[in-house]
């Protein structure tokens, strides 16, 4: 269907997600070789085997004296096990004997078990004597107090899988295992086109009329913190063949391509006509029943996903959280379990009625303010063109298209920034 | 109270904390200056007003025709205004002409309202005939569809605070204002001492008792991830004037150093006394009711906090997110919400009973798994020595101090990592 201006009728988000999954073509991102100590945060393109066991000898996990279990069964406080101490062990050393029936040796945290004993007999369960004898008043069984070798990780033992985004704790098993340098994914390309006849660079003076690019700075920080590397392609005045060369060379180079502009009629027809014209199937969707963010425009070139959002600063938080950060995560290669890719929020009351017309979902800015024990979301007001709003709040709360609206003191969920 | 061994009694997470808070000594953060582009992330240092108007200029939130609102009172589709539209504006561009009663001129999205004209009537509202007049069915109101010079920032409003950690939406409108360089607080720098004869490397080949270092990859990703700078003192012996120089070193370049280690009480007994040689008050408790992480050195020396962490990669986790994590916060200069500080968590089931010694606080390592649409936290079983079960983790579940311990499906909250 079409309305009196000739365009098609906005569908809705889910219906948009949708055709966009459908149009993609899925490619393998790039790999590239990095540091583990660069590789924090990056997704890894290799499945990680040990190539050792860890660790690579039986260790104490406490103070005290490495003996064979068999000698401490059944030792008490009134019945003691009397043991020779006949070596001390250092750290970092391997023991030089080998632990025989009746003996014990002392041992640190973390020291090399000698041959011929299996467990540790921690300091607090015995005492020594001044001849050397030491008296354990509580048994231990075999292996008790003590890492084995290989207990960690065997060698060959499957340790990361390809698609997992590397944390603190990973990439210190890496250096445990003796991996310094591991493949990972590059960082999707994302190429931010902004374009208006009325958008000068942040740092120029303004003429009337003109307004500072805003939107690709909250785009660029928008697609670094969901793991993409922002190519900005600078400013272009509203003209197609201009427009169509950047978007073309972004092809190219970049995984997507974010037009960012006006949403006047004119302007959009023009970035529908660019992604039309270079390759299929072009423009996908055009218009979202979203507020803020309904003139959305969004195309598939030949599996490249290419959006032309509407200007206002508002509109493009709420798109980029709908439509480009799936896609992001996605073209990252990272893969990650269903209840882990859930944005930080947390439950308040709504603090004013919040008015919603049926059939549009509303993305509403929201400030969360402490009332006695409970956190309430204060409304931003304010046109969704307007930066201050997106300044002022906290983070969203979404309702739905066939909900009507809310009721102050309703509980809602608020998706933190 | 001492225990057999001559060691003051552990003491409870929050009297560690707050041991910590009481001989903190609060320094103002080093200043820097950076380009908006690298200040995503980044604590400001000033508070930011605008130089100037945003918009500079009235601008339309639609495509329509500007117009003077009071000529469109009582229109309505039966009854139309007529108007004659006698201009049309350009993006970016400052209308050359005043509006004048009956007139109207065609306005874009984002355009610059004419002098005389106050409110912008939609495109849709209104209907041109071929000889320049135009008929408008609805009427508008003084500045509707409009955004007035000052309505999103007024010249001199303060819109950002000191303290702030930049978002993309507050860089966007940095930008917005002319504001491409900012001052912010240099990340406090941390240094981490790894101790121990045994530990070498992760680039080395491994002797027989030797493992390689893993803590420093671990605390290094912490705290990058917390918004401080990790400095590596590399890996010492475990002896007393290295590891001295190195602390002291630390106290004159960092603001705030963790030393890593064995877990031994000869090792411990080493890192106490390095801390209390260097400065007031020295250690404020050695042993934590906590596990992992019991053997935990908490020091303050002229205000700088010192830690020694025990050896295993399990506490070193759980001390940093408890002792570490809000120190290091602080030193960023944030100044968050209260409700914004809540780490990422969700609520789950847990899957199988855990014991718990009361008295002490338990960090049980889960991992997350969907059973149809309830979501169950498997405890990960193995000694906190080993950095698999860290690996393998999605998150951790807190068993309180007074609690005894967990019942296969109770309902826990997971704080994911």
């Amino acid at each position: 269907m079409r309305d009196m201006l000739g365009r098609e009728d906005a569908i809705s988000v889910e219906e948009a997600q949708k055709r966009i999954a459908e149009h993609l073509i899925a490619k393998e991102p790039f790999l590239t070789a990095l540091p583990i100590e660069e590789s924090y945060k990056r997704v890894l393109a290799e499945d990680i085997s040990s190539p050792e066991d860890l660790p690579s000898f039986s260790r104490s996990t406490v103070d005290g004296f490495a003996v064979l279990s068999s000698d401490t069964f059944g030792a008490t406080e009134g019945l003691p096990a009397y043991l020779n101490v006949t070596n001390e062990i250092s750290m970092g050393e391997e023991p030089q004997f080998t632990l025989k029936k009746g003996e014990a040796a002392k041992i640190p945290t973390g020291g090399m078990l000698p041959q011929g004993s299996d467990a540790v007999v921690m300091l607090e369960h015995a005492q020594c004597a001044d001849d050397g004898l030491m008296e354990v008043f509580k048994p231990v069984a075999p292996g008790e107090n003590v890492i084995s070798a290989g207990e960690d990780v065997r060698k060959g033992e499957r340790i990361l899988t390809r698609g997992h985004m590397l944390r603190p704790q990973d990439v210190a098993a890496l250096a445990g295992i003796g991996i310094t340098e591991v493949r990972v994914y590059e960082k999707p390309r994302v190429s931010i086109i902004s374009t208006g006849d009325e958008i000068v660079p942040a740092k120029s003076g303004l003429r009337p009329g003109q307004v500072r690019d805003v939107n690709s700075y909250n785009l660029a920080g928008l697609i670094t913190e969901h793991g993409g590397l922002p190519v900005k392609k600078g400013i272009l005045k509203d003209v197609f063949d201009g427009i169509q060369d950047a978007v073309k060379e972004s092809l190219d180079t970049c995984q997507m391509v974010i037009i960012t502009g006006g949403s006047s009629v004119g302007i959009l027809d023009m970035t529908s006509k660019v992604i039309d014209s270079l390759g299929s199937p072009g423009v996908i969707f055009h218009g979202v029943t979203l507020k803020p963010g309904k003139p959305t425009i969004g195309g598939v070139v030949n599996g490249v996903p290419v959006f032309g959002l509407p200007g206002h600063p508002a509109a493009v938080t709420v798109c980029f959280d709908l439509f480009i950060k799936p896609l992001l995560r996605m073209l990252t290669g990272v893969k990650e379990k269903e209840h882990l890719k859930k944005k930080r929020a947390m439950t308040a009351r709504i603090a004013k009625n919040v008015s919603s017309s049926p059939g549009r979902e509303e993305h509403v800015r929201v400030v969360l303010e402490s009332r006695g024990d409970e956190v309430w979301a204060v409304p931003v007001l304010g046109k969704s063109g307007l930066i201050r709003t997106l300044v002022m709040a906290d983070g969203t709360v979404v309702i739905p298209a066939q909900v009507r609206g809310l009721q102050e003191g309703d509980t809602v969920e608020v998706l933190l920034f």
